[in-house]
């Protein structure tokens, strides 16, 4: 794999002195009408062999571009609140906007490799950790991210005559350290590694360019013009949001049965059934939040549900068993200027709780395949892969020692118009019916589809959906409680 | 000043049950009134003796309104990212935007109360603390924000009354703990540090509600009703942002004279001295960031500057020195919505590096007192507290390491229209040249009026402003490199 890094490829000064100063006006160019069209970011990665000039690569993009617009982060020691939370909601929180240039060293890459090289972990979860790669550059470039990755290569003997050579030079000779010969002796084994995940990480949509790095010039003039190409002709693809997918349409079941009508919506509970299990429920929450192994473990709640079908109702019946300086509950509007400018679970990474906190989700990142696919805000091809990307985003979760549940709380089409009635009528709840909601309810049938859809993609065994029947408003809180309550125990008694 | 807080204020169940439902039906439509006009937002902070309420009072505040649009947070040991900042950073990253509720718990009153409590800071220090809450809640209130501080208070008896039956009860014995005894031991202690504290935050704009906390129903009402009363009255208002204040207006020199006149602008290097110093500056700057001590402490660059002065030539300077993995070139824009909807130093506090970290600010936070003043884009209420609000935020920075330089880089009007119309020329900078700057340029007296203005209120013994000569770009560069370099290397010698 790194042959043809190992030729010995060089620029003289002369050809590399007159190229520059073109290849930097287009590079700038390039990156104004990046920043103009704000149509996607570009995330560059710089990884390789020490010695092979990867400090010296970030900088060259930073000085031959402007830096302004550009974001370079190195990976170091994640900060405590990083430990906290799934491995890469560190990368999430750094992500470029669209139209900027986010460049990271090592990165996602990194600790895995040199995990592996210093045998900390085997090739089975090498393999995982590069097949998430995998799946998150997708993530990425379907997001419309350009992903270019560069591997910066060194033979063997090259870098000891690296090493020896700053050794010698007395102004030189502090910046080798006794980790650079430690890698050095290394170094087969380094190469093995990085041979095996950058194999398995070389996609269609991502590749490596790996690029031989003994020469500057060389290696200099190389990334800056695969940057500038890859730039220039990701500008002049155009191709605006709707990208089409060759995918079969999803129907409803010929026999027209699904999951929520094999719901039991009449099911229900006694006004004094209903009060000695809430008090017991709130009861159990409380407890088992404030139980010592709870700051080990944080929980996600999400609710999901028809309109009107008590979600804001259940949701306070557990708020009010816990302290609210616990809890916090996200309502879901629509994204932020800045949020607009991400990938799509961007919004929701931010959020992320650190453990011994509740955080719960009025409606989440299932709008994605919802209400965006039943308005048409999102093409096919975004929501049919939204259910992989989310399935991902709850699986690091759940590593993290989050629990994660979600609710889908389902009232039939009668009892929502009794409820939107209703609260036209009476003052206190006013402020929860808008016209929006009687125009969903058209749809009544295109969201139970998706509702199906959605519970067959994304109910797994890490993070299940909880179909709520909650028509009765009773039986649902209780249902709600319950489930959350059994959830949490056992997981504080696998801890 | 705690005597009415211990008379004894009681509410009977049947009272307070006859009162909750209206009340809470008015807080809800008040929290929706606040949320749809989306002028200003809340912060409430809820302080007070152990055992009067503090905990119970946030959840009633949650359970009253909508959780969905309160952000609640109790002050606790900050995180490693949070110790790395200014003290306040931890709350500028958590205030609630326009629309929303945060509710804090002790916050900015709690470390400097109980450090006086425990002897481990002096009154002096104490009074230094309250000045600086003082000034922050006056920019709060400033940038319309309503703020609400409650003191709950119990007696010495009561108190002890409240942990003796918490003790006799099974089901309450381990909530009490040996520094709840401790704490009370401390009792009169506390009192006599609070009633210093309150008495000297208790302003005209955010003034302390003393609240007697034995009785929960009393306690809650009060609070329930001054949070409505509040919201309303602030409501009603209808303000909007162009509050007139009677101060008198600024005016040039009746002698037309003015600092930025009297710089040389005719000073000058030749091309060979200016490579000589540059290598040597960046060298210079080079090995100082690398220094082990530069680990304990951070640089904020800030440029400003005539347009086509030169800052971006004499950012690359500096930044070609650096390792680009150390620093971050932050470009001044139009504000995003998210920090639209905050105070306006808020896009700033969100920048706050930690130690190691140079940050260059291309374009600042003085914004406020050049542009958005000539141009009319603030009040002159707000311009004018601006430059009190800028000292404030740059002595944070100080205070915690931070070595803040300001350049204005000054040219003459003639070198402007000379550098604009070669731009105009040249393809490699064209991007840096918008009809905005010819506008800009038609209010060259009123730029230098503010510009003096600015330097002249914001020049403080802790971050003064360099004025740099910049009608030469050999000399301007070397100048700001120099001055960077001798105030780093003067700052890592002081550790």
């Amino acid at each position: 794999m790194f042959e043809s890094a190992e030729i010995g490829h060089k620029i003289d000064k002369a050809s590399y002195d007159k190229e520059v100063p073109a290849l930097r006006e287009a590079l700038l160019d390039a990156q104004y009408n990046l920043l103009e069209s704000a149509e996607f970011s570009v995330v560059i990665l710089i990884a390789g062999v020490d010695g092979a000039g990867k400090g010296d690569t970030l900088n060259l993009i930073n000085e031959w571009m402007d830096p302004r617009h550009i974001r370079t982060r190195a990976v170091g020691e994640p900060t405590d609140e990083e430990r906290q939370r799934p491995p890469m909601w560190r990368f999430w929180r750094v992500l470029p906007p669209k139209g900027k240039i986010g460049v990271f060293s090592g990165c996602w890459y990194w600790d895995p490799i040199m995990g592996r090289v210093y045998g900390k972990i085997k090739n089975a979860e090498l393999d995982q950790c590069m097949e998430h790669n995998v799946r998150f550059e997708k993530m990425l470039t379907d997001e419309n991210v350009l992903v270019l990755k560069f591997w910066l290569h060194l033979s063997k003997e090259k870098q000891k005559a690296r090493l020896k050579a700053l050794e010698k030079a007395p102004a030189t000779r502090w910046r080798v350290t006794d980790s650079d010969w430690e890698h050095h002796k290394l170094y087969d084994k380094l190469a093995r590694v990085a041979e095996r995940a950058l194999r398995q990480t070389s996609t269609a949509v991502a590749p490596w360019f790996i690029v031989e790095g003994s020469d500057a010039r060389y290696r200099g003039l190389t990334v800056g013009r695969m940057i500038l190409e890859a730039i220039r002709k990701r500008l002049a693809l155009k191709e605006g949001k709707g990208r089409r997918i060759h995918a079969p349409p999803l129907l409803p079941a010929i026999d027209n049965l699904n999951l929520l009508r094999t719901l039991d919506l009449s099911l229900k509970l006694d006004k004094r059934t209903y009060e000695r299990e809430l008090a017991k429920c709130q009861g159990r929450i409380n407890m088992l939040t404030r139980d010592p192994r709870f700051k080990q473990v944080s929980m996600v709640l999400v609710f999901e549900g028809n309109d009107a079908a008590g979600k804001g109702g259940s949701i306070r019946r557990i708020t009010r068993a816990l302290d609210a300086r616990q809890y916090q509950v996200v309502p879901i509007a629509a994204p932020t200027e800045e949020e607009r400018a991400q990938p799509y679970l961007w919004r929701f990474w931010r959020q992320v709780p650190p453990p011994g906190a509740v955080l719960i989700f009025d409606r989440s990142w299932y709008g994605r395949v919802l209400v965006e696919r039943v308005e048409g805000l999102a093409a096919q091809a975004e929501w049919m892969r939204a259910y992989g990307e989310i399935n991902d985003f709850e699986e690091q979760l759940v590593r993290n020692n989050t629990v994660v549940l979600k609710f889908w709380l389902a009232i039939s089409k009668e009892e929502q118009q009794k409820r939107f009635e209703e609260r036209q009528k009476t003052g206190y709840k006013r402020y929860k019916i808008t016209p929006e909601d009687w125009r969903n309810r058209e749809k009544w049938d295109a969201y139970e589809l998706a509702v199906c859809d959605m519970v067959d993609r994304t109910s797994t065994e890490i993070a299940d959906w909880t179909l709520v029947e909650a028509n009765d408003k009773y039986y649902a809180r209780i249902k709600v409680l319950k489930t959350a309550c059994d959830r949490l125990e056992s997981a504080l008694a696998r801890l």
